[in-house]
């Protein structure tokens, strides 16, 4: 315990244990946690409250910026402690109870969330749990790693508990830029014209008096898992580096483009890393997460700001950039969510955004987030934030997985997450189709022309040759619409 | 014609008759014309070149700002005029050539299409062909009932046709705040913070050495269709009137509620009428289309003001609105649809959205469009810039029609427009479900309590009932989904 991180008197006694901060959850509250990506989230409150409802029937709403780390979403499922989960997930536990229907699962676009709370469509916040790398003189929270909804959180929540981690060094100061919109009907002009332009504080503005416990903690954040690279991941970053450098030529976009978003994952740290080795310069980033790739390309000198909203890093990177941070510091911004994936920003900007696709189909619509139109993986994410408004939309997925039983390029998508109308560039490992200024008849063409895998490509030519026989805009064959997944579910192969 | 209309001299020589300005039309040209929901269209030049390639193999690509109204739409598609058209439309004729594959059609958002431009992401306008009221004494057009996309055609076409029709009086100069965002990466915030600020020209910019050719018409629009009002339709006005009385009631929104939006047609006009009789209060509009009821609300002074890009009413009230144009000279305005559409005006001003729906799904999808999947009605229009954005995003359709032959309400949607992650409250004429933070599962069952038709209550809460047992986040019987819309196909009904 270093008090010297509590540098607001009045809160230096109240400091407490995990578990005696767990006996401040009730039964149906709604607790707010910050956490973003696996960054800078509850390390030891939420955990302790889960072991503390292993013993006792006590549920909770829990909302969180994203995802978090430590397994503690699936601590807190498996001791049967969440009743509703949202806005976002990625744990393997937690999601098997949202599937058998036993934990219930809002899948919400991260930039919505703190404001259905501050416009009351969403109940409001008992409870707070929020990571500090320390309380400044005025009794305001100076963030870690993330700052998610940790705004909205502190602001509307009738208690707050704050979890200070000395594992984050207090010089993290300055790294964040703390705003938050008026609420409706005064809201102004949110001020932001580049990705480098900070408009706010620096720390989470509190009310000291709803403190009512301040833990210690030690704990790094859980490292990102940085996937070995691989032929498909390395042939769709070609494809889509390729397609920047034509739009270039093409006098589309200059050698800096135009701020990049990137979802988390192996594509796009393939495609940030492919940058390293090209023509482009002063690239900037408006994007959610910092990852290695993002620290890599400011190393080499051709990224030159990063905005986001955490850094999920591996372990090696984690200490390569809190042990110089120095460095650092006026090439990255951490904001909260709501303004680090605000629609409106996002067109301002002109972003190019670049998501996961579990599948897509021949119009382009994309499906994010289940399988089979069932089932759940993780959630939307940001990818609906930043693809109906950026300036590109890509999307991108492998052609096809285990041993080409599964397609990801399909006659019609199983759900929908984005619509045709937000899909510009659709990327597998086959090669990327430009799908802008086209119409769905010309859409379906091209996707099956490039995206497809060969395995597959006879068989979804034939689908859309015999919709088009049946006529309409887009062509379509309702009974056989699905036949892809049904083959699957009853033969474990889409193949005939 | 009247040359007084054409303030700037050196363009007096520039009239031609509709015939002449058609053979500017050239097989291949992508074509931008003004006009949108039938308001400020071609009224001439556009049906003349319609005549013109009935004789010759001549087609375009025509671009507007969303419907034509005078069936020019219809025209030009008999005619094999069309090789593309977008962003919207709403003509009988050319949805069955849209329909049989004979004209590509690209379903925008109405906000999109001028950013599109803009970027380069669509091919470069050839031609446009812009109504006006008149030209000013600096070359600039003033527009007349609607902006639409003509100020990115101005900017952006290599030859203009101007339309000044007589039919419009000079005073509407005033009307309109012509405002272009910069392009990237320098483009900076559109200062509005409420409806009624105007922060452009009055005018659109020209560069008059591009105009070809000047064409004096002096026809009104289209009037819209006011069509009767009905039981189902007041009810459900009735239903959402209800929901904003309540919202009040516990502090959610004031008697001012929030800026509305309001999709076209009879459902709009009767929750607008509503307000009349009710403690609402200086309520404004931030919408597409000013219709009836919009200047039918101001008169009874509840609305106070109105924005929106254009103006589509009945001939009465045409006659009412610009013969009184000082009345109502400072309580609207109309603006381009990049701006009227933005997302990032949707959500600063936290816009109150009602669209209307061809069918929603127990999970609270939108289809918007597509007749079972395939057969396009109209277009998505911007509904989707709304929804998304939108502080509240309200759908609204019949639970049933064709003697409940058809039920709105079913398993899965057919096409997906608007995804559950972007709809907030469906309405049917049998009831309400307020979908705002509610899991899948809990939405399913709030859609099939409240707003489906009694005679398919039971099979569809049959349907959720077995899909839950199969599991998942959003229970789905893939084989099953679209049943309804199958049996629809086969037996002319949905029922069993």
């Amino acid at each position: 315990m270093d008090l010297s991180r509590i540098k607001f008197a009045p809160l230096q006694d109240k400091v407490i244990t995990a578990q005696e901060a767990a006996l401040f959850f009730e039964d149906g509250m709604v607790v707010g946690s910050s956490g973003f990506t696996k960054a800078g989230d509850s390390k030891v409150v939420l955990p302790a409250f889960a072991e503390r409802a292993k013993q006792e029937p006590i549920k909770i709403t829990l909302m969180t910026g994203a995802s978090l780390g430590h397994d503690t979403d699936g601590k807190l499922a498996a001791a049967g402690a969440l009743y509703k989960r949202m806005p976002f997930q990625v744990d393997r536990v937690l999601r098997e109870k949202i599937n058998a229907g036993e934990v219930l699962f809002i899948d919400q676009h991260l930039s919505e969330s703190a404001e259905l709370l501050h416009n009351k469509n969403l109940p409001s916040v008992d409870l707070a749990v929020i990571e500090a790398a320390y309380i400044d003189r005025d009794g305001n929270i100076v963030p870690t790693t993330s700052v998610g909804n940790s705004v909205t959180f502190a602001a509307l929540a009738k208690q707050v508990i704050i979890e200070i981690n000395t594992a984050v060094p207090e010089e993290v100061f300055g790294i964040h830029d703390i705003y938050q919109a008026e609420n409706y009907p005064h809201r102004n002009v949110i001020p932001i014209v580049a990705p480098w332009n900070k408009i706010g504080r620096r720390s989470i503005p509190l009310d000291p008096s709803k403190v009512v416990g301040i833990v210690f903690t030690n704990i790094q954040d859980s490292p990102a898992d940085i996937a070995e690279t691989d032929p498909k991941t390395e042939s769709i970053a070609k494809h889509i580096l390729h397609f920047f450098e034509n739009e270039v030529q093409l006098g589309h976009l200059s050698d800096r483009l135009l701020p990049l978003q990137a979802g988390i994952g192996k594509v796009a740290n393939a495609v940030l890393s492919g940058f390293k080795h090209s023509n482009f310069y002063d690239l900037t980033m408006f994007s959610e997460v910092l990852q290695d790739s993002t620290f890599d390309l400011i190393d080499s000198g051709i990224l030159s700001f990063a905005s986001a909203s955490s850094i999920t890093v591996s372990a090696e990177c984690y200490d390569r950039v809190f042990n110089n941070l120095a460095k650092y510091r006026d090439k990255i911004v951490l904001r909260p969510q709501n303004i680090s994936n605000t629609p409106g920003l996002i067109r301002r900007l002109g972003i190019i955004a670049i998501n996961t696709a579990i599948e897509f189909d021949i119009y382009g619509n994309v499906n994010s987030t289940h399988i089979s139109g069932t089932k759940i993986m993780n959630g939307i994410g940001g990818s609906g934030d930043f693809a109906r408004n950026a300036y590109l939309s890509i999307f991108v997925t492998q052609a096809s997985s285990k041993g080409n039983t599964i397609s990801h390029v399909l006659p019609m998508v199983s759900h929908v997450d984005h619509t045709e109308h937000d899909v510009d560039i659709l990327v597998t490992d086959i090669g990327l189709a430009d799908l802008r200024g086209l119409a769905p008849r010309e859409r379906a063409q091209k996707i099956i022309d490039n995206c497809v895998h060969p395995d597959f490509r006879q068989e979804l030519q034939s689908y859309f040759d015999r919709a088009k026989e049946r006529g309409g805009h887009t062509p379509h064959l309702l009974e056989e619409a699905f036949s892809w997944h049904l083959r699957l579910a009853e033969k474990g192969t889409m193949k005939k």
